[in-house]
């Protein structure tokens, strides 16, 4: 145990909500120390909460605890959830949020800590992150064991996302758009190995469809190699295909939100229709 | 002492005004923890700081120090206060935004600290949170007694805050808004005590108003209760009456402002007019 | 070393990229402290950046390491640096955003670290925020020297910004607006000293003219001098020349922005031209 919490949420920065979750820890164990992934996930959005854990975990230390309070169904009888993975514990509701990194780590053991002796005495119905997530993280980071924590369960019992994989059909990648962040660059579920089986070289020009919006745009290292206010696609820092705009908002330039369809070939797209 | 220093402010995350704080605090003393409440605090809102206060202490370890900068006043003659409670320190200006918390958990010494030899040694005129308020905390987390630094003072000599307490007439309950979070939840002043009062029980519809809008709907354990986009009344995890939307906000859904008066009865509101 | 890190960056706080080179730096010395200066510098601004880090500085102990990721040239050829000056470590691109700090401070040696060994092992085009600046300051505060981190350089071979100073003409004093705050407060280049030459006192009205608009306001010790949303002008907690209005917004108010040309007199501006 290295004693480092990571807290996930999608609380925003205005109300107490996080701050008091670090007290409940520091009451628990004053040698705990916590640092904040983000608390801007958009609200609810239990998959963004997946895929932020997804590509961040593996820079953090070796038994870091993450614990992801993206929580809709707080108040019904939705599980509680303790999983320890190939090299981190994770922390929060069952509803997937946790499920793409334990599935991606490799899962060791599932406990159900919903009626755990170690959450806090008065169990609100709306608050979980201080009254259930944040004790057993912190008792975890004290060093007791997750068997003492929770009931053991079933990975089978679980909510699970599976990241939909891209379809290759004739050297065009049908994919879809996983993330947007700040800067309005466009994140797909298509991954540097998938880009590697079309043999794609840097410099090529790519032909892009997302959703009904096209574009045509050079395959770079990143967007600094085109000019200010140009598109450029490139292998984004977490390994997997983005679109963006040097010193502009991809999103917005292109109308694009989350969940859109993107297929990326080097052939005309009139061509293809 | 246990070196934990809580900072609340309505300071925002835009400028360094937080994080030179932070410097000031750990250059007076290394071993200084730091947590952040929420630096969002409605500008100049101490009504609203005092709120938070009040309501998030708890979760934190015995001996906290709490530093709220909610400060009109700064570079007027205002007092700088250090105040003792029975379980915390609380360090800020004297406009109130310390006396819910103090009032609720005890006083058991005040401290103007306005002209403390403590301060930094040029205090400026607009940034008393880095100049006298953080440099306070610090030396008081480094184990200097509060008597050296600051005068004491009496606990009448301070700007204080009353937490209005709700009417019941004739099974009705006047209270009004005291918190909007960010998801729009309407926190009142109606404590779970009151509710008890008029022997709520869950599943019953209540008619609410507030100021001059009106609304039906279930007494249950949390919003997650009713459908979605539908309105809902619960006891929060404050322990205050709270009026939320599932999946919605209910602030912006009927046009709700902080301060409004909220009156809430088992009985039909056309019958009471 | 101290083993105090301290971020700012341009990320903002809704993406998990800060959290992540938490995640880096803890993973490589579990016992560096890390503080947020702020992680809302205008995006790409690295004159805002430059700005910050100079008025900030001073307030952190000796031997903090300022790691600022203002980056808009990540993935071109521009350099990774790491200056060591007088008081601190500055780790940072080569694009000026650390030149203002370090020349205020007294510049030791300069470190070229674009190809340290120290780097994570694989560099992304797009975020070495992660990849070179996280490890380096990282290892920096483990206690590797500086000449293992890089390969020193010059100091002329840097890209540096001058804070320019402004012009006094007739007691006329012509600067310009380098910095608003979130509360909208309007800071000038014109320091304390500037002030001092032209013997101002408290309570003499001043005329100022921001690009084309004109204002009155008396010179005070600060904005709680002046009624509410009048306009005062002072000298700031950094000791800078500023101007605000009681409980407003004056960057709103008289629709200034970054960069505006301000002069300050005496005398009726109608007389001047």
């Amino acid at each position: 145990m290295n004693g480092l919490i990571v807290l996930l949420t999608d609380f925003g920065y205005k109300d107490p909500y996080v701050g008091v979750m670090k007290g409940v820890i520091k009451s628990i164990n004053p040698k705990a120390e916590i640092i904040d992934l983000t608390h801007m996930v958009r609200r609810q959005d239990t998959y963004e909460a997946a895929i932020v854990l997804l590509v961040s975990a593996k820079y953090f230390p070796e038994k870091t605890i993450f614990v992801c309070v993206v929580d809709p169904g707080v108040g019904s009888s939705r599980k509680a959830l303790l999983i320890e993975t190939s090299h981190y514990y994770l922390v929060g509701p069952d509803n997937g949020c946790l499920s793409l990194l334990a599935q991606n780590d490799g899962v060791k053991s599932v406990y159900d800590v919903s009626e755990s002796k170690y959450r806090l005495r008065r169990v609100s119905y709306t608050f979980h992150g201080r009254d259930v997530f944040a004790p057993i993280a912190a008792w975890l980071s004290r060093g007791i064991k997750p068997e003492e924590l929770g009931v053991r369960i079933s990975f089978d019992d679980i909510v699970k996302y599976d990241l939909i994989k891209p379809e290759i059909i004739e050297n065009t990648i049908h994919g879809s758009v996983i993330y947007i962040d700040v800067f309005g660059n466009i994140m797909t579920n298509i991954s540097m190995d998938d880009i590697n089986k079309i043999k794609l070289s840097y410099g090529e020009k790519l032909y892009i469809k997302i959703d009904d919006k096209e574009l045509v745009c050079p395959f770079v290292p990143s967007f600094s190699y085109v000019g200010l206010g140009e598109p450029a696609c490139y292998i984004n820092s977490w390994d997997y295909f983005e679109i963006g705009v040097n010193h502009g908002n991809a999103a917005e330039k292109y109308g694009v939100k989350k969940g859109a369809k993107v297929s990326i070939t080097r052939e005309k797209l009139e061509s293809k229709n």
